[in-house]
């Protein structure tokens, strides 16, 4: 497996140069501007002090999550989902996955009455912007609740985060498995996957497709296992982002 | 794993009583109505002549698929979508679901220019209206495809189905993977899993979500399985559905 | 008038066969599968405690109603309107007909601050879809009152429905006016109507419109003899459908 | 019938007074302000050479309406409709009717392949609103009409109108049948109907509801002499502004 | 200056014939339907004793405007934009412009918690609709706040009016500059520029823009010029409609 | 004028400090990232050779632009337009503005049958973002341009912009005039301005609004001095932006 050498010279279970922004927006409570090669997406956390409506009284927290790519972020422009007046398939299914992937990892009793909304700005696409944004988000999500512990609005021995999360896509191009597809490899693969890992290493989501043909127990085995140690690389970098100082 | 008895009095590996109403719709060229349970879904599929512009004269055909649920198919009634002037993300992600299904098994150059688009309507939803979804929306396509054929839109001896598909749900309740969960076993499962497998047992899609906590490879596994043997059955009832008269 | 026999057979003044399957849904608190001829609506009744905060606290109910076909109920597919993020003028004028039918019969101080919002989904459309509708809706209503009473939420001896309603078209073709219009029949109309008349034989609503040559005092009379008879016939059937044991 | 005096002086069988300042607008084809009472209409026709694409080729012309209430047009001020994104039922009901009564009296071959666009805005609401709209438009349409056979879209000898058409209400109050409602007496009645009627004395259109109780054949009739009466009176006054030099 | 003729006739630094008819709408607080040339602009005011729930308990009144154009009140037809389902920008744009004009003179401490809502419809347009609107709108706003004060909602010595306020057009068209264009010259204007002038000639509002070449500060300088003093024409007249009896 | 110093230490004329990182997007043909001090604005430029259909075959060129900000580049979060499904007034209004200014300085002939949409994009707003929005996008225009004629889509020798073009704003603070408002400034301003000027010191675009007081001829010639010195600063910082290598 070792032999393939990438169009951009990576081996098969590397993935591309990440860096981690931390702090990026002076005014959101957590945020970080994510590079997975030239993937840039910046992803920031509000805080607020209380709960929608039909949460109220509850005792616990909301956590959502928004994604978006800016129109020029693609190869060719795109119309600005606002232009259009609608939200197209794919903004919602990944808004949907990110918001998901984070509230796995959060104890939303710990959280109290509070909402944290995140949103990951794509300002640059080259393939495993939605990878990139949970990972991202995790870090924005972080500063946000000890923002929050600051501020008292959460209590000081609450352990809100009871792991982290990150996430990297896999597939299967010409017959080989590899990780962190950048775009030009995205479009060639068969079989596409994004997998969702905690730091501890459990599953959160799985979600393999196979875009041309359907694929096996095998494949599917070789993938997942690289999912599971890209994630575990992703977990450390954001684990050196968050013990910098801010 | 078998000693298990389900709310339902099911077997964990036993799906729900299945029919498949093959042909319920006089005006369209394919349809099945599809029961898994309470779960019924009636599925049309509508041919038509030639492709959308951005496609025409590429010599292949184009398959698109659109989900959708009755106001009052589920036990509190939800607010029409086109009431609302907007397609939920659930609806969104569904709908691309279905069409990535189908997709996976169609030859599209064989379909020649030809557009099929399939409609699945949930009638009474009961637990896993996407995976019932699919496989009549398996029946439905085979029919409209045998129109084509018919017609002469489709050359006699052109496979424009290389392969059939279907597709299941599984997850984890307190610990015991399980087949084809009703509703009432969905929202108490931890990890919910819908599987999409072609009549020859390759995987079309993995979806694995952990709803409660995280899950590791080894009940990934017991779920692929419990799936992968779920999505065999369905197949056979397909086939029986098709080879009858209609 | 009675020697000129229809297309499918059928006298100037006789209904397509009508069939009612009250309950169909498992989960609305009335419902009817209602057809005529190869029309078919599923009619649900969904009843809830309380009213929309505009009308809190006068001690009346509301019932509304809201009319869709499904994108494949007719001979060529349309687009859904949820997905064109608009409804139609057609649509809406048939969900305001709709309620205006049923409210004619309840008495809402009888129904007390309970709301119960119909749904006339047409599954297959072969002309008079919106008096299908308003035929089968009444049924889902009745049964939505008897739920209500059941529960308590109505009072034993309050008489909600103080008459029935039902609904039928009728034309002019090739000058010779006719009951209960297939679509066949329904293009090729001079004039249209559609009359809605309470089981005491009193009428709801009259539309009329002239499709081709404006009609005289003469035809209109004669359309609105058969309508009333027509609806006579199918206020029978109602009340043998609400007769049986659900 | 003629002892009970009105709220506004008048006898059951009276119009309001009705004026129509026909070419109100220096830019449309054709136009007309109408008055019924403090109703006002204006009432606009926009000639266009050309048909729409999906009606190309087939030698005939295109005749369309919308109806719109200026938001300070009723007692209490409406939102915009192009505020809240969306056109409500009424609207749309009202837009088709005009239509409708229009193209019954339009032979759209002798049209030719020309469109014509008729506006009506409600700039002051007083009860009427469609009825004073269908017979503004008439005139705003007669000179838009010969606009087009004086710039020679259309031939000189087609005879485009084969008649002329006016629309007017009548209803049931407090027992009584009457005339033309202004706003307080349509919310009191206890049926409402409209009725378009040629100036030949047929009907184009009837539009019955019985708002409070049911209504029976006699009363019916009643409303159709009045109603019938009414568009007599009103044809006269279209017939005397059309003479008039514009 | 003073040499040039304009296409009407008019000296370059004259405005069109200007008329205000005070009170034209039977229901609305205020209104006038004002004319510069032929452009003619319905202005209602819209009084509504409370305010905004985001505003309430703050002992402050609310102003906001809405613009809009009747679809044929231009050459061509255009669209409308509740048909669109969204408002364009320049709609978007005059409506703020409008508003903020009239609060300018405003004292909304002084007005209570009221709120008045300015609508102003574009029934024919020539050119300079926006100016004409705000001239327009203050008479209306004018009459709203002496019904309120009549009411008894304000105060009887409270001041809410403590300027008046008026807007004009102006241009420089083949290097000359001139007050209020017709829309013929507005096509032709290198600059063009819109002023906002309060009843004491202190400027509210400078909006000017090179649709051709840019300008220089001395033909900054005689637009303003000119502006200024076309205003103080309008106040006149605006003085003058508001001291007639009603 | 000079003793006075502003929250940030800046003197009355002073711009705060401006960084311009010319092509920040790897994709687009001209970017700029573009800071007023905390205001951060991406711009990309994006050619595509041809343009709209309505403008086909008349030999000119077309610029339009777009303007938006992320939810969180303000102090509160603010819902998406594309959520909300439409765009509001000043996003509207701002990306009209942009769209003027960019026109004011280019010869549409010479750029050929090529269109050009600029993006907009606020990353962080701290008052300002509509100025530092054109000032950044002049400059990814003019690399755009470039690219164009690299290309060969553009002539070699056409000169596409004649001048260049920057923004800033103007406003008046407890009296006095002052340069390039942040956004603590802004919302205290009595008047605020904002001018669009070319390279040659002429200008495009003067939009001066009371927010407060209405203000006098006086104030308003400080304010146009402040803003053309300020745009000089600016333009010289494109300049050398532009003049290193890309």
């Amino acid at each position: 497996m070792t032999d393939i050498v990438r169009a951009d010279g990576r081996a098969v279970d590397e993935l591309r140069p990440v860096t981690i922004e931390r702090g990026w927006s002076k005014q959101a409570e957590g945020s970080a501007l994510i590079s997975f090669g030239d993937t840039r997406v910046l992803c920031t956390a509000s805080f607020t002090n209380g709960v929608p409506r039909w949460l109220t009284g509850k005792g616990r927290g909301w956590i959502t999550a928004e994604y978006a790519m800016l129109p020029r972020s693609t190869n060719d422009r795109n119309d600005r989902e606002s232009v259009k007046g609608r939200i197209g398939g794919r903004t919602h299914e990944i808004s949907r996955l990110i918001g998901r992937a984070l509230r796995a990892v959060v104890d939303t009793k710990a959280l109290g009455e509070n909402t944290i909304v995140i949103d990951c700005d794509v300002l640059q696409a080259d393939g495993g912007t939605r990878t990139a944004a949970i990972t991202g988000a995790y870090v924005a999500l972080a500063d946000a609740v000890a923002w929050g512990r600051e501020k008292k609005f959460i209590g000081q021995k609450s352990q809100v985060l009871f792991d982290s999360v990150s996430a990297v896509s896999v597939g299967i191009i010409d017959g080989t498995p590899m990780l962190d597809l950048a775009y030009v490899e995205d479009v060639r693969a068969e079989t596409d996957m994004n997998v969702v890992v905690t730091g501890r290493g459990l599953f959160v989501e799985v979600q393999g497709t196979a875009e041309g043909a359907p694929f096996d127990k095998r494949e599917l085995d070789q993938l997942l296992e690289l999912g599971v140690d890209g994630c575990g690389q992703l977990r450390d970098l954001q684990t050196t982002a968050l013990e910098a100082d801010r």
